[in-house]
């Protein structure tokens, strides 16, 4: 007999035939009541044991993490919690798990603080909270694709391994297979990367951007959704030095096209998870909701998570241009009390944290959307404006988590992006592909950056940014 | 008024509202005929100009790879090849393409060989044969994300940074952020990888399946779907160094589920194809029907691309021992005949392509599933079956291509698995905690991994895997 998953079970009414399950033990009380999960879902099934029928044998290895066969009857529940329950008729043990040895694990049943579970990446997702978590990410990610296939984008892969270190998104990992410690030099001295495995020195990519315009400005409308790495030693809740980029990029759009592109896809995958992922976020939410109750009531959150979800979908992005917001900024009182570690004092300055946060949740109390900032604190390929000064960039603004996309309008005039490339630095020599692109049939055209595990904090409300990837890699931390 | 897109507007009656399209020149016939594209779709929306109504200055730049806006009335066509066409008011430049310029490119009306359009991949996209290519080929990523989740798969990220260099799958890449000239070093002269960014040596990702495997004993199911890497210098039409791989891998699943599971996902995804990339795929059958014509007989494909599709969906899989492949080798013609490169002569001898090929395309004439190899030429986790000399190890095999998918039952005995790790010298401290999933709660699982290069080449035809992946890397290159 096939086994069912808990999930179509617990969907099931009670029925005469026997069902077959297995799943992981985690908890067994009185010698009575199993409760059994096997990842389908954060519930777990009741399975109620006679223990005058089975073997004291059989019953001193149903232990926690024990993982069982179960096969009985699907009743009608007569405690609380559930609907139904499995009458047990047969135990099998299929893989035991000795208590004394589970004690020293995170699998025991007390509380395990977050650093200890992040030890134990290898069995931190037979927890609730890791579980429900990692079950929410699955969904989001199929709601990405869900989103741009239903709207007629090309999913891309754009290359990891990268020979152009001109992207300049930030510091790029190297990538070589010659003998690290007798590298073949040139005549110079300097290493001769010609004998290394692509003929040249190469890095572990930062965006797919580049790549993703010139599939554009040919297939139209493409995204990209892969892994990206930063080098940067940054050890904070936000940053990862491995982590998953959602980056669409489309022919003929503008900067307001792309606003409302974005609005509408973090709509999308929002809702999605609201209606897929309701039991999971239902314990989230409650797990936040304790969690906070530890913290001083200036640090907890205004609303519960899906309140704050539903706060998302219920209001437009209020578009902010950056000159706007910095007249907002110079006036605020954070400002004029100089409660702000970075105070702001004229056009031009790079706003930090601390100034979208005030922005968002204290000024306009909804999602912003920043654009047209100045030029020289943005990159080579944003849109330069009549202006002069500024260019078409955009920044999404979420709430107790900052930015969360990134994006522009690129520079399409062959002149223009010739003559700022040349400003900046960045070799033509490296970029003539991406130059070229706007020689043959150039044209307006947008896009933006997603970073995926951003999202999925902001989703589940995990406070790090490690608790949200199966195995983070953190500068002194590639474990697994 | 918003621009169409044309794979909507093709499928639109006529109108007397005025459309609006946006996309790039593909011809302009006798001053008449714009045939335009926009990457929607492989078809392009004739435009009919009435050149006396447009000044020269305008027609002279509708030239092959401008970018043009196009406004119109949507009428039946007077035409053969399509059901409606606009009749052009208006003719907006959005972008030149200077004529003598795109005579030096693959944007040029002519034929081109594969390896000069591979060589200016940036631009490649815009010709039918790749656009085709990269629809199908993200119309088929979707449909790996679509089938699991349909079956209750999650959807996880396997780190592609990894510390473990245990994993055997093949070469890795070496990953560091060392001054590569001046390395620190430790006393005894070696690399001191501890002052590196991870503190200590990591290496690019050849597979997902350990990680893959601690998830499932928690989810139950799962699958990833990255991107892997093979420092190998192999340079065939069959690898790259950088590649797409998916691998599903199940809780309580032994190798018979494993293999239903298989044949189950391909035939899921080919059917999506046939149903979803039509237009697409016609025009590939035709152009690998026109590209063999110039073959002698004896290499020409026997089906057409999409009977050949069809013909996957119509047959059952067939299941074959290991053991029992080896004695039809051993009887086969071109055995006794030593028309194989590789004579087989005994049982334990390692199947090559050839051999493969014959027991496909020959003997059972239909896809084969080779199991229970002998242990000695499989890696370390698969599981050892009561014979103790094979193990549940499983091959797909495919007409054309070979090898398609590899899978195993996975070893889930604790001893078992630590005597092969230490005859094999496999170092226990690195996979302390694959090991460990075999103490708490072990289970029989399985799982396999499909290289996802490799199916687009399936379903597409095309003859190199360079050709099915936007900006390959192989050895010597890593362009764009």
């Amino acid at each position: 007999m096939q086994h069912i998953e808990i999930a179509t079970l617990l969907k099931s009414e009670p029925s005469l035939h026997e069902v077959s399950v297995k799943g992981w033990v985690r908890s067994f009380r009185s010698n009575r009541f199993i409760a059994l999960n096997d990842g389908s879902t954060i519930k777990n099934i009741q399975c109620v044991v006679d223990f005058e029928k089975f073997e004291e044998e059989i019953l001193k290895k149903i232990t926690v993490g024990a993982a069982i066969h179960v096969r009985g009857l699907l009743v009608e529940s007569q405690g609380q919690g559930q609907a139904v329950e499995i009458q047990v008729s047969k135990v099998e043990i299929l893989g035991e798990a000795n208590p004394e040895e589970v004690k020293l694990t995170i699998l025991s049943p007390k509380r395990h603080s977050i650093e200890t579970l992040r030890e134990q990446a290898h069995l931190r997702v037979r927890t609730n909270t890791f579980s429900a978590v990692m079950r929410t990410r699955s969904k989001l990610a199929f709601a990405v694709h869900d989103y741009f296939q239903k709207n007629g984008f090309n999913y891309m892969n754009t290359p990891v391994i990268t020979g152009s270190d001109a992207e300049g998104a930030g510091e790029m990992f190297r990538l070589s297979s010659l003998d690290p410690k007798n590298p073949p030099l040139n005549e110079d001295g300097s290493i001769n990367y010609k004998e290394d495995f692509f003929g040249k020195e190469t890095n572990l990519t930062v965006s797919g951007q580049l790549e993703a315009e010139t599939y554009a400005m040919g297939l139209g409308k493409v995204y990209t959704f892969g892994p990206t790495f930063r080098a940067e030693n940054s050890n904070t809740s936000r940053h990862l030095a491995e982590f998953w980029m959602i980056e669409p990029e489309v022919a003929f759009n503008d900067l307001d096209a792309n606003m409302d592109l974005a609005e509408d896809f973090i709509k999308y995958i929002i809702t999605y998870a609201l209606e897929n992922c309701a039991d999971d976020l239902e314990f989230l939410e409650e797990r936040l909701f304790q969690d906070e109750k530890n913290k001083p009531q200036a640090e907890r959150s205004e609303m519960k998570l899906r309140e704050k979800l539903q706060f998302i979908l219920d209001n437009n992005f209020k578009r902010v241009t950056y000159t706007e917001a910095i007249e907002i900024l110079k006036r605020s009182k954070p400002n004029q009390k100089k409660k702000f570690k970075y105070i702001i004092e004229e056009w031009g300055a790079d706003l930090q944290s601390e100034h979208e946060r005030f922005l968002v949740e204290k000024h306009f109390k909804c999602p912003v959307i920043l654009f047209d900032y100045p030029a020289n604190i943005k990159a080579f390929y944003m849109r330069l404006n009549e202006d002069g000064k500024t260019v078409r960039a955009m920044d999404v603004l979420f709430p107790g988590i900052g930015e969360i996309v990134g994006g522009s309008q690129r520079e399409e005039r062959y002149d223009v992006l010739k003559s700022k490339m040349e400003s900046m630095g960045i070799d033509e020599k490296e970029l003539w592909w991406y130059l070229e692109l706007r020689k043959f049939g150039t044209a307006v055209h947008s896009g933006f950056g997603l970073g995926f595990e951003r999202m999925v904090q902001f989703v589940t409300g995990m406070g790090n940014i490690r608790d949200v990837i199966p195995y983070p890699r953190t500068p002194g931390n590639a474990e697994f």
